[in-house]
């Protein structure tokens, strides 16, 4: 290998292209925040650090500075008020575009061993950006360290190796040597170079401004492409401590800075960003009516989009009908249900189930439900741990307008907090209607609230409501609880045909809302929920091209 | 290998997979139509095969027959009237769909070894492909044979091959297993399966019928979706065999053949399938007018489209002026120009080049290209060969008008045809002009139809100009004249930023215009002239999505 970067982080790179490969569970990064894992000073030293930016400018030293912005939003009440550069877009574009040549010529090798070192450094400073996660977000601090740090740097990682081994197919040089018959073949040298697509613009969310920006920021830099981050302004904090530690590996290593940007601006330079002629790729984690108007109008330009859906259920039968409850409930309460991934619509046939503590009528089902979340959050500490906060006031309307629209099987629940004061905690709301009252579970409704529907007829009827909903409402997962092998390969065959993750009979510590890096595909690109897959060689294969020369011996 | 037909065809897809990844030469299809590679009685079969066809209805057992129709139009004045079923396009649709799940059933190597059987078989009547693709496209025959039958396949095979290296990556099952400690690990067993996106809309063009369509075609099939394919309706005939000889296989197979079909349809019944939600990529080769409409239409599809572009040669100085006067005229009258890949601006020095036989001023290196030209196409006999016939009214009318845009260096001249008395064939027109009168040569003006740009500077302003025209206009192909080390760095240096493929002093008998399979990559995908490259692994990826299931062990 030709990059001392590369050099350096064989392992983790030779690591994760057998994890692709294989997909079983491997991660380079501990999840586990310990001591021995991070060092004994790693979390104050983190929390002083993130604690040190707040009330300050956050330097970054980007071209086009026209003002400053605090515009991060603390669900924990916790007083952030860290300064952003506001830059000129076209600035940032220019300013990208020309560092672009010098990346390109890195070579693969030399491109993956400084993302390879970024990502390293990512990972050693887990702890400051758990607390930046925490404080923006609303996750409870352990969810904040896990899916905000080692999880999200697996994501990168992972497009990381999608990168390395598509670019890697393409050799650097040929010899072309066609026979003649009896004469002498015609010999031709050729030369390919990967070249980037232009300038990659990658739209974060406000609920994981980590794990959702990694992959496209990684996927789009590794292939040869400048990227600008813009994160969701409520979520900064984060995503531009991301930027500063990439910004300062690339000035280490002699690399123009502003290849990595950050774009602390509003939606109309947002739009004037996408609509941009350099911007050649457009990464966006959030709603459906931004993520469709992207899809309308970034014509002609590469869109991965994870957009909004309605994560369906089925409860058919089970042979663990308490299991089956805790798992939901924790499904349900984890951070309050702001995953992109969190079950919306448990559809149970009207008629109830059989379980293994007997016949369950459908009402019971879901009042055993209700009961299993509030004794899951019975302990304040654990419920305070486990839902976090509300991460916006658009979600806490949400919250309150639920109960006026169907049955209230389980109210929300304020909640004090015993660290925040401010924060607002709310526990899950589960609403109960018929499957003919389709306005009350076939929407997102994004945050804590989801409902238990009584579907008429047996369970592959059921089978058939669910397919439909991921069919037009779009899906990130799908989950099953049945006995029985028809009814599971029922609905196998539905996710099948409507494209969306199944998890059968989940009833321990697997939940249908987390997805594994390096074994688990996040989306499948294939319902209206997300148009791509966090991460395969489709994610990664389209954000560079090949250009060759070539000419006779 | 699971599947026989896998197991037949396993030396050609190992060699195809060595091929793209080493890029040297190689092809399975014998590009020699020698009695040695296809047998004594293998042109007058192929040939009495389509006499057979004329005039007849050609049978294809589709769903949903509304009308016949005979489109095809021969500019060699062959009375072609094969008349062709017209299928309502939602009985196409419709069909394709409920093909798809049996398909996705048989897996990656069933599929592949199917799509392998497919081209075999095409292999084994390329004589009679290459009188359709004649008899329609205007092509000489030799040209006919090689384009439209063996480099076709080899352009079908790569992307088989693109496909199952991608799809091969995604393992059928994992065990995941992940340490807890002290405790049991969490074991879960995953599955994951390969599914197409859709149907796939691949729309072929009147120059190239297989070419051109056999890519999108073999890699939207390897990978799950069903296909219909929407020809040019003037060169309907080879695209109908293809469709019926891969109806064939697929019905040997047990498979239901409706998954591959044939649209002979208008210009309306196109943009409903490009509309039709099931529709979920389209392939178009053809005019940036309906590219353009396609790309901003098609919203939230695949479509990979090669469009018109304005391709270029800078001559610098060479040391070896006939034989670059000799290469340049050969790809100036090749099928009469009328190739996506011929060179329409030449641009030199106006103050002259440097050669082996001594300075040339501009305007001598003009009047020495039409003399090479006129020389090359001296003898009747290989005039006819090289040149074939001018395929479309408007090309026709294009070259009349030509004569009366800038001033004619060579103009173009009506050949007799000895075995054809009805063909238009037509030599080129080779106009000269001043840079600065961009309408002249800023436009693709398909056909035999050139320019000797007077550009201004040295070498490397030359260069400048030449990475405008791609930038603004789009380039398939690119070519270089210089015996200056810094001038190719810098013409080098040009493409790379314009993404377009460069070759460089061509002087034998490799041409610019030419593309070889699993060596090339034909376009780039960088430029406006195509959104994709033939073929990489972009092409193939976003094909098809993996879902999975999991459950706990």
């Amino acid at each position: 290998m030709t990059h001392p970067l590369l050099d350096k982080h064989r392992a983790v790179l030779d690591g994760a292209l057998a994890a692709i490969a294989d997909r079983g569970f491997w991660s380079p990064y501990p999840e586990q925040p310990s001591p021995k894992n991070y060092g004994e000073m790693a979390n104050d030293a983190g929390k002083q650090a993130v604690q040190a930016l707040l009330g300050k400018r956050f330097e970054l030293d980007q071209p086009g500075v026209t003002a400053w912005t605090a515009c991060d939003r603390s669900p924990y009440g916790v007083a952030l008020d860290v300064q952003y550069p506001v830059c000129d877009v076209d600035a940032l574009v220019a300013a990208g575009l020309a560092a672009m040549p010098a990346w390109r010529k890195l070579g693969v090798d030399g491109r993956t061993g400084v993302c390879l070192e970024i990502l390293d450094r990512l990972n050693k400073r887990s702890f400051e950006l758990s607390y930046a996660v925490m404080y923006t977000t609303g996750q409870g601090w352990m969810m904040a360290f896990q899916a905000g740090g080692p999880h999200a740097q697996d994501r990168g990682l992972e497009a990381v190796a999608y990168a390395w081994r598509e670019m890697n197919f393409v050799p650097g040089q040929a010899r072309w040597e066609k026979p003649q018959g009896k004469n002498p073949p015609i010999m031709m040298d050729k030369r390919f170079e990967i070249v980037g697509r232009g300038v990659a613009l990658v739209i974060g969310c406000s609920t994981f401004p980590t794990w959702n920006t990694y992959p496209g920021l990684f996927a789009a830099l590794a292939t040869g492409n400048a990227v600008i981050v813009k994160p969701h302004p409520a979520s900064t904090l984060s995503a531009a401590l991301s930027v500063r530690i990439a910004r300062e590996v690339l000035r280490e290593n002699g690399i123009d800075p502003n290849l990595v940007t950050l774009a602390a601006v509003d939606a109309e330079a947002t739009r004037k960003l996408v609509a941009h002629p350099a911007v050649q790729s457009i990464d966006f984690t959030g709603g459906s009516s931004f993520g469709r108007w992207l899809i309308d109008n970034a014509r002609g330009k590469q869109v991965y989009a994870e957009l909004s859906g309605v994560n369906v259920v089925v409860v058919e039968s089970t042979d663990n009908y308490k299991g089956m409850l805790r798992n939901l409930a924790f499904t349900l309460s984890l951070y309050s249900g702001q995953m992109c991934t969190t079950t919306k619509a448990i559809l149970v046939p009207a008629g109830g189930i059989d379980t293994d503590a007997g016949r369950k009528s459908f009402d019971e089902v879901a009042s055993d439900l209700a009961g299993a979340i509030d004794k899951f959050l019975a302990d304040p500490a654990t419920a305070t741990a486990i839902l976090g906060a509300i991460q916006s006031p658009d979600t806490l309307k949400r919250i309150e307008d639920a109960h006026s629209v169907a049955t209230v099987v389980l109210a929300s629940k304020k909640l004090a907090h015993a660290e925040f004061p401010a924060a607002e905690v709310r526990t899950p709301v589960v609403l109960k209607c018929d499957a003919k009252d389709e306005s009350v579970y076939m929407q997102e409704r994004f945050g804590p609230i989801s409902t238990v529907v009584a579907a008429p007829g047996d369970g592959n009827a059921v089978v058939v409501l669910a397919e439909r909903i991921v069919r037009e409402h779009g899906a990130l997962t799908a989950g099953l609880y049945s006995t029985k092998q028809p009814v599971i390969d029922a609905m196998t065959d539905a996710t099948l045909r409507a494209g969306v993750a199944l998890s059968i009979n989940l009833t321990g510590n697997v939940y249908v809302n987390q997805s594994a890096g390096f074994s688990d595909f996040h989306a499948t690109g294939a319902n209206p929920a997300a148009n791509a897959s966090y991460t395969d060689s489709a994610f990664v294969a389209n954000r560079f091209r090949v250009v060759q020369r070539r000419w006779h011996v």
